[in-house]
């Protein structure tokens, strides 16, 4: 349900999405403001999609339709966020991008990971919470978790499922373990600490 | 709060925490055994302590007096179901527990943690939808991280972090991942996993 708008392949273009009318994604967009105003006041379970239109100026029905339901707020807005990274990672001739060493790939991988998850942590939480099992079908952990994978395959010795380290190596994203390290070390001791365990899950 | 009964140090003896009267042993019991059939008809936001008390037979005062809410209630459940492992680890002679190789005390933990993981999987996402941030102060989880830190001090190279890869080994029992391997391979299948995935973390 909901995320009509974060299938498979997400292009920003300019703040919108391609084939997006301009009207359309200024509602988006104030839309998913409003999800995350609403999200750093109270927690994921405690606002609903009346109180997302109203904050967002916009009638209830365009958020509906377009969303579906707070799970597809979630997701929208965490593949909003994801954007900049997604682009990262199809971009050949950047230091994430196809033709860079894939060890080189996966580790810068997770430093950009742990900086949007030190710097989102709300949104990382509610999206785990409300989206749940779903979260196994999100495009964005979709598309992440595909990522990893592939480049998992390259990295890891014969033996080890490559599918279930990736989503070993998405799990030290849990909102509240992001939380817990980000508390008592900030976003930086959350970058080191998950670079210095990939280092050591990928040492030859 | 809550949860009183699952300090550090849990010994449970025929069924009965030590100094524990009869009958407060079995009115324990009977709530725990509530708590049980209550998560397995509905999801942990979904019922009372009111339907707890009721269905065990006990009065709403002892629910509240003893475990104090619903975090409480899971922790306890998940301190009872706990209780054979945290003995294991703590035996010396044993396979898991003082004096054994710690690669091979590590791995067996891990084992037995996905048996309970892939058998208690709604219990396990209760606690963490319920406990979330407390879950890192939770007497089960603290345990369960401090045995893991301990291991791995003496197991990963220098350079890493021992009580983040404790905690990154624990995220590997996060109750949504812990459903979605297990409907796709079983409690099997989630073992296998976890040991591979160990076991190259692990590599000399």
């Amino acid at each position: 349900m909901g995320a009509r708008i974060a299938g498979p392949v997400v292009r920003f273009q300019g703040g919108r999405l391609s084939g997006e009318r301009a009207d359309a994604a200024r509602n988006r967009l104030a839309v998913l403001r409003a999800t995350e105003e609403l999200l750093a006041q109270s927690g994921p379970e405690l606002f609903s999609l009346d109180q997302v239109a109203a904050r967002a100026g916009v009638g209830k029905g365009t958020v509906f339709r377009r969303f579906g339901n707070r799970s597809g707020l979630f997701q929208a807005l965490l593949a909003e966020r994801a954007a900049r990274l997604a682009e990262a990672v199809a971009s050949p001739g950047t230091e994430l991008g196809p033709g860079a060493p894939p060890r080189r790939r996966l580790l810068g991988f997770l430093d950009e990971l742990s900086d949007l998850a030190g710097r989102n942590v709300a949104l990382f939480t509610a999206h785990e919470r409300v989206c749940a099992q779903d979260r196994y079908a999100d495009p964005t952990y979709v598309r992440w978790h595909r990522h990893l994978t592939g480049l998992l395959i390259e990295l890891l010795p014969p033996g080890t499922d490559p599918e279930f380290a990736a989503h070993a190596l998405l799990a030290l994203f849990d909102g509240d373990l992001v939380r817990h390290v980000v508390e008592a070390g900030g976003v930086d001791r959350l970058r080191r600490s998950v670079r210095g365990y990939a280092e050591t899950l990928l040492r030859a």
